[in-house]
């Protein structure tokens, strides 16, 4: 066994972007010079307000959605001081010109306080601007983490920040930053997936779409990663239930997808609404005051999530008073409060601190966080921008990149004797639960919370059924529900035409949902779906199956009875136009799944598993049956096209390497097919021994290249020995010494690190 | 919230224990100093022999099972000097005349040896002397702890243990500690369930019944508790597969289970062959020499679980060599490994020793604790008892006590409209596939690994049908299979058959197996049997369920349509009798559910849950349906009798208690119903705000008593500060103060600790 364990300079890394920060900070940064002036002349009750975040819905008139209530603004305001609102007014999705009303109505109160701070309008802009009516809408987080393309995805982010702004609102709570380790989690698809590294540079992508080069620029947002830390990996699956992540384990797999991006600049963080090991993070000065603050560096905003401080004392129980509440989560580090809709939490801390259990040092460090955010996102010059500089809001260049991204997400899992792509002169049946709705297509968080509302705001956008029809003719396109999601509708119906028609289109997946209302108890597609399915498939036509869904519905009770299966995920306003279009060969499929797709509901593996987990026959004893271990519906990254590809020459420039060196992989890449298409090239690692069971393999590198047929490309990474480390049983990064694997596509090679 | 917080004077308790430890050592030790005389008359080879463990099937001769090769027996107890020798050999189940034959070919090797030093034959002895034919088989361990009734526990691990010594073998590999946290586990059913309490009241209680006050005594066996520590939590419920159990939930759930039977003096302990955080048990020096003989100063054997040093190599892939694997492993603390069929382990530690890589205190502190045990089983006087010295081997009391515990054991899960017990002179139909088979009652462990030959082996006792037919004639008694656990046989002539009769007795379940070869995808029941199921409920006939499985596979596809549910765990050779007796009401049931019976596939809840697992109605937003988070189909500790028993006058001494108080609870308990019968009082505490988020409840103290009809008994609890503590974010146990609530029945009382 390796004899050097070589302690990966984590600590003097550390140090010298610290240093680094000392040092600019010594050439006096104008902004914390302004900081520091305005934040002299603040009472305790104005920097406490700036503190408070209450949402907008809590100051509209009673019986008046939308209308906002002077008095309560005013009081909100003026007397309160407080600093930040979120949320969309109610019933849901302003126009552009509507949210900047709303925000100059709040610029008039801020106006007549005495330092005329701005207040910071925050709103959950998931996949486009999608509190503002008539925004593009992109495919969610999961859909975008299958397009495999980061640049792509910095793309649409960067349209998403240009019409957040263009609704004269600043900063966005994205991107979600949480490792989902459960399918089950009903926030599954607002995340990246289930792998570190690939959800670590999506991240990345998106915090500098939303925030580019200089945050202040008026096409810009400050983006808000969430949930810190661990909020993805509930045990059931249950949202905003308890999570178990040993230090090491959270070290390894979660911390770093928010370490790479607060590296690339992000603005604020928004902490997990979850509890780990029994802690709910609101609560813990370990993980955001000396890791996150501390360890890691963070130096903007931490804002709870929605009620957090309330619910440590009502839900977790940790704290027996509001009091006590407020005081534990101040003091472990948080800067601002999503209230959201009292002032509790405001006179409880204003009370803390002149009771001195809560010292000035603390509230001034929450205070200057925020005003920094401020000043860098130019609010104090321009409190509010026009949406008449926003020409570009919702322009079809936009919608065409979100068709683009749709496009590249969709991900062909199954294609029998090439059944796809299919002729447009043929008869097709559209059936299924989701074929005739905006709101499976675009999910939660989609003009209103759980998104229930996208036929009607999404009304001149294509269904599923409408985009065959329109690409076809309606002529050509019967059509029957067969099912809703949960209940049988006229699946009669849907056979006896099925027999009419030369391939079935049958669409299934799941309703509109996220956070608590999107909990379910069984993984399996639901049983009228089945039931659906399972009616057709003895038709006797081809089923081409399309999944619209958050998370991996599982499917194996009839996937053998498919004969092509397309996984669109949430693919937003313009996936069907994209999900037909693959259909029918005008794109050809290039996205990989971002996760496991599981077979079973209780044989939930993630890709990167230990050899335990994945035990070959020869491993067994023979004595006995045994069930396969490992045995997902089809596997990360996995993703078929309408070409081929061929791999060859894979090589590395060194068979072993040191501490300084770089191991350079390349591989040449052959589209040895008829079509053009594209290809994600993976570079997965496995170390051979380690200290810590290591894992069969795991993702380290990945670019997306396109062949014309015949064309061979050469790929080359570079890799260096800070990725082989893994955080070892005392909490350290740590490479060790031996013989390392790297795999592309079916080809090995050994190297070794000495 | 609590200001003070108290450290449990853990440390100082320890250190007490080692001081009297060590007074008695000063007092000499026979045991010890006769230990440390033959130690010092050992060559490093004889060493090295006693620490290693070969399977008897690996001396049999080659085509010829059950036969011992002499020259392999005297390869290994000549050559290698091994210490131990373990396992049942082919085809399985010997008499307990053939055991002691066996017994004696390897004590006349032994005796050829220069200090003749006896071989200690472990067995698996899981319920019942499992591996000697015509043995008194209980039930299961779920079952055992389904009885609540710690005493009757004992009693039964007596009689294993007196008929493992009239088989000649002095050593057990029981009872099972694991602490399961995913029911699909396919050893689920050989722990206590899923609550820590319980489950370390159960394990003093086997380690009791094994042991005695004096293991030397030739009717008791030293028992091995197993398998230390976190065997049973794996993530995916697979055996053998990674556990994630950080520290401090370690500390508060699991390792209380095995310091309670380590005080209670257990001789010996098994390594889990899993995986805790990356880190393979067996290659731990922290849970092995600090936290197990250190810090809970366990002074018996370890030994490792099947090849399981191999293993770290093959598997685990933390030894690049097996060299490597054997220093691991025996640095870590391993006092014997279960090699089990070759001598590699051997080979590589001496040559480890001689090359100083493993220090010769390591080795003498191992085979100073595998000494100690044989002199403490009077290996050296009575190497090998006499069968015919055990004239109660198999006796009908015995067979009665097992009867006994079954009965106990059963648990009565649902009665609609009081339709059990029902009458004798009526006609049922038995069907299922359950319904025949001893292999179902006794599960795996039964005469061979996986108990596929229990009908052979126990053709004499009663299966579910047989014992019915008993009891009421075989005249009235109707029979179809209908289906096998994984096929559908003849449901329609259950169906046709269920309209001849006055009740339907539908056994369900599960097959026979252990470990990995019992591992599932689907914690669902088997699809025939659902199949079944429903169709019967479609008689019109009153269905009566009895359940018969080693973990609860989900029933709730047609639970409502069952009018009365039994579940009956693996209740073993006199288990279909017991059954038998429930249903006509000879015996009342009193068994209790030693965990949640979970309703859905992916809604696996503990009872004792956190807060924000279990939101009532109120807690939720009212702007989106929710479903609810918790909903077990039964609860943990549920189960119905025949007779209603009313509490009252729940009470407390006080309602403060400090450092050094006793709580003494007090509470009424009537029989209010016609029939004598059991049942369970059972105490919770619930801590109302904690640091650690609080469960909703936890199980404290519980006791079994008898009630004829009318009869009221006061039941006295004591509790203390110590049953109010849990761990704390750094692993230390405290007690905070506050309010704690304690729960009986559904009645609360509010005590304070202060």
């Amino acid at each position: 066994m390796r004899i050097h364990v070589i302690l990966l300079a984590i600590c003097s890394i550390l140090f010298l972007s610290f240093s680094s920060q000392k040092t600019q900070k010594t050439v006096a940064d104008p902004i914390d010079e302004k900081v520091k002036e305005l934040l002299s002349k603040m009472t305790l009750e104005e920097k406490i307000g700036q503190m408070t975040q209450i949402t907008i819905t809590a100051l509209e008139e009673k019986g008046n959605p939308g209308v906002l209530d002077k008095n309560k603004l005013k009081e909100a305001i003026q007397k309160y001081k407080i600093g930040s609102i979120l949320n969309v007014p109610n019933p849901g999705a302003p126009t552009t010109q509507r949210w900047n009303e709303i925000l100059n109505e709040i610029l008039e109160q801020t106006n007549q306080t005495s330092n005329k701070i701005p207040i910071i309008y925050g709103i959950d802009a998931i996949h486009g601007a999608n509190y503002t009516a008539g925004s593009t809408l992109f495919p969610q987080q999961i859909g975008m983490a299958a397009t495999w393309d980061t640049e792509l995805v910095e793309e649409c982010t960067a349209i998403s920040a240009y019409e957040t702004r263009a609704s004269s609102i600043p900063w966005v709570f994205s991107p979600d930053l949480d490792l989902p380790r459960n399918p089950n989690w009903s926030r599954f698809w607002e995340s990246f997936g289930e792998d570190t590294y690939l959800s670590s540079q999506m991240g990345v992508a998106m915090v500098k779409g939303f925030q580019g080069d200089n945050v202040g620029n008026n096409d810009r947002v400050a983006a808000c990663i969430k949930h810190f830390i661990g909020y993805g990996s509930t045990t059931t699956g249950k949202d905003r239930t308890p999570s178990i992540i040993p230090e090491r384990i959270l070290r390894q797999y979660d911390l770093p997808i928010y370490k790479k991006s607060i590296e690339a600049g992000a603005k604020s963080i928004m902490i997990s609404s979850g509890e780990i090991n029994g802690v709910p993070v609101h609560a813990s000065k370990k993980l955001i005051t000396d890791v996150l603050k501390k360890e890691l560096g963070f130096t903007g905003i931490v804002v709870t999530d929605w009620q957090d401080i309330i619910y440590l004392h009502t839900r977790h129980k940790v704290a027996a008073t509001m009091r006590e509440a407020v005081k534990k989560s101040v003091l472990a580090g948080i800067d601002m409060s999503m209230v959201p809709d009292n002032y509790t939490f405001y006179e409880e801390l204003l009370a803390l601190v002149k009771d001195g259990e809560v010292p000035m040092s603390r509230i001034d460090d929450a205070v200057s966080r925020i005003l920094k955010v401020k000043f860098e996102l130019d609010l104090f010059i321009t409190p509010v921008t026009d949406p008449k500089k926003y020409p570009d809001f919702a322009s079809e260049s936009s919608a065409e990149l979100a068709y683009k991204a749709a496009s590249e997400s969709i991900t062909l899992l199954k294609n029998e004797n090439s059944i796809l792509p299919i002729s447009k002169n043929k008869k097709i049946l559209v059936t299924g639960a989701t074929a005739n709705s905006m709101k499976y297509l675009n999910g939660g968080w989609s003009y209103t919370w759980q998104g229930e509302n996208s036929d009607k705001y999404a009304q001149e956008k294509f269904t599923i059924l409408e985009a065959f029809q329109n690409k076809i003719g309606k002529q050509n396109v019967s059509f029957a529900e067969g099912v809703s999601i949960e209940k049988e509708i006229d699946i009669e119906k849907a056979v006896k035409l099925a027999s009419t028609v030369d391939y079935i289109i049958l669409c299934l997946g799941e309703h509109n949902y996220t956070e608590t209302p999107g909990d379910i108890n069984e993984l399996k597609i639901t049983a009228p779906q089945v039931k659906l399915a399972k009616a057709l498939s003895k038709v006797n036509k081809p089923v081409i199956l399309i999944l619209n869904e958050g998370r991996p519905r599982l499917i194996n009770d009839f996937e053998k009875d498919m004969h092509a299966v397309l996984q669109s995920y949430l693919p937003g306003n313009e996936g069907a136009r994209a999900i037909v279009d693959v259909v029918y060969g005008d794109v050809n499929p290039s996205g990989k799944l971002p996760y496991n797709y599981p077979r079973f509901s209780n044989s939930l593996q993630k890709y990167n598993r230990k050899y335990t987990e994945s035990l070959g026959d020869s491993e067994q004893n023979d004595d006995a049956e045994y069930q396969k271990s490992y045995n997902p519906q089809y596997e990360f990254g996995f993703g078929l096209s309408y070409t081929a590809f061929e791999y060859k020459n894979l090589s590395i420039n060194k068979e072993k390497i040191s501490k300084s060196d770089e191991l350079v992989i390349s591989v040449d890449v052959k589209n040895v097919g008829d079509l053009k298409g594209k290809e994600v090239v993976q570079l997965y690692i496995t170390d051979v021994y380690a200290s810590i069971t290591p894992e069969v393999k795991s993702l380290k590198r990945f670019t997306k290249i396109e062949l014309s047929p015949g064309e061979t490309k050469t790929v080359k990474f570079t890799i260096t020995k800070d990725d082989l480390g893994f955080v070892n049983e005392d909490n350290n990064w740590v490479v060790e010494e031996g013989d390392f694997e790297i795999m592309i596509n079916n080809f090995k090679k050994k190297f070794a690190f000495e």
